[in-house]
């Protein structure tokens, strides 16, 4: 966990991304992933070949309000000067970094995470989005968000999320902790937000495809329960869009 | 005023859009407009060769929440038929019908309107936008939004506005009562608004520049006051990208 060079700081970088320009966190054969954008703007500005580490390897087109991310650099820099170099070198991609600062040796960006929360975005309306294209997941038919909180409070606590899981998940169980998840509305838009310690693969597109039914009246709070139970993805809603998730932040331990 | 074509329906549209995809509501040589892209759509859904009017011809990248518009059309439609064909033939462009509805026959989308809002959203904060890109002003020096707020009332009410008025302006006078101008900061956003029954060319993005100077303590409000007096374009702040403005409502008499 400490840093693997002689000499190297860690650093903590706090990135902010448009996910739909890229195929994901992660590179992919199909193109470009925000951590190679963040790598290259490293190697250009240090020289160094650095491995960028983020707290949530986001699927491809979801956006990042405040991820999180470690790096370790030799070259001495301060916190200022390398968010704006990085922002330099960035220039032009559709990912900033919004802040920079020192991390302690043993500070990892994703096995330090104590929380991560995800707003998921809705536009709720018959005209499809012009102004929020790509940043929401347009849903035409009206959508009862009061339902949808009452089915949604039958997801939090700890259970076997089998059924709101990616058949391609790699985590070793099915088990998690959901602290919270809320829907509310605000004009034509729903806004599902959740904090857990850590999600599985789909989880959030998963839960908001399975809110969907309940918002249009084709499911109860109690068929919610249900698909739970059964642990089987089939149980569960469709998968929701990608371009309606956001990461909204990563908690670590102050001290 | 009145419709042209008799048996033609006077109908009111509310429109949205994205400003970067367009060279303005009207078209010109360099490329697409707003108003081009809705007639394409009314002409395919009808097949009337249809003039939409809009009650401001907002400039290349600038955008629009609530635009309002005008076109008379003989084929009978209801009022969501109508909204949701035009959105199916707008499909792809960054613009959708927010409603339509049935207009008085001397209805005119800019002659009518009452009041006129708009929106300059600056992003005010060293990183730049990632999610925000194009829809922002970036301006990373720190602003101190209170005293642009207190520059901003130096140009509320009826005043000779030739310093804020562009040199193309086509408007016979440059007399205006800015009936409103306020400006907020809401975390690393600084959020301009402004009311009047009309505004001249680049009235709003020549007022953002000017109150960025006064946001840097460049200027002081009775720097402002200077500039409005002086009666002279040069006398005031440089004019503000299009990407941070917004038309966000057109009042009309409910009668």
């Amino acid at each position: 966990m400490t840093p693997e060079r002689p000499g190297a700081t860690r650093w903590k970088l706090l990135l902010e991304y448009h996910g739909g320009g890229f195929v994901g966190w992660q590179r992919q054969d199909s193109g470009r992933g925000v951590q190679q954008a963040v790598e290259e703007a490293v190697h250009a500005l240090t020289g160094e070949p650095a491995t960028v580490q983020a707290a949530g390897r986001t699927d491809s087109g979801v956006h990042a309000l405040a991820q999180v991310a470690h790096v370790d650099l030799v070259k001495p820099l301060d916190r200022d000067t390398l968010r704006d170099a990085l922002n330099h070198f960035l220039r032009g991609e559709p990912v900033a970094v919004v802040a920079a600062e020192v991390a302690p040796a043993d500070f990892h960006a994703r096995f330090s995470a104590l929380e991560r929360g995800y707003l998921y975005r809705i536009l709720n309306r018959r005209p499809p989005p012009a102004l929020e294209a790509g940043r929401v997941w347009w849903v035409p038919t009206p959508l009862d968000a009061a339902a949808m909180h009452a089915g949604a409070q039958r997801l939090v606590g700890h259970h076997d999320f089998t059924s709101f899981r990616a058949s391609e998940c790699q985590a070793a169980s099915p088990l998690k902790t959901l602290d919270a998840l809320a829907v509310a509305r605000d004009g034509a838009e729903i806004r599902i937000t959740a904090r857990a310690r850590s999600f599985l693969h789909h989880q959030m597109r998963n839960i908001a495809g399975t809110l969907r039914l309940v918002g249009e009246g084709k499911w109860t709070p109690d068929d919610v329960s249900r698909a739970l139970a059964a642990r089987r993805r089939s149980a569960a809603g469709p998968t929701a869009p990608a371009e309606g998730l956001y990461l909204t932040h990563v908690r670590y331990d102050p001290g």
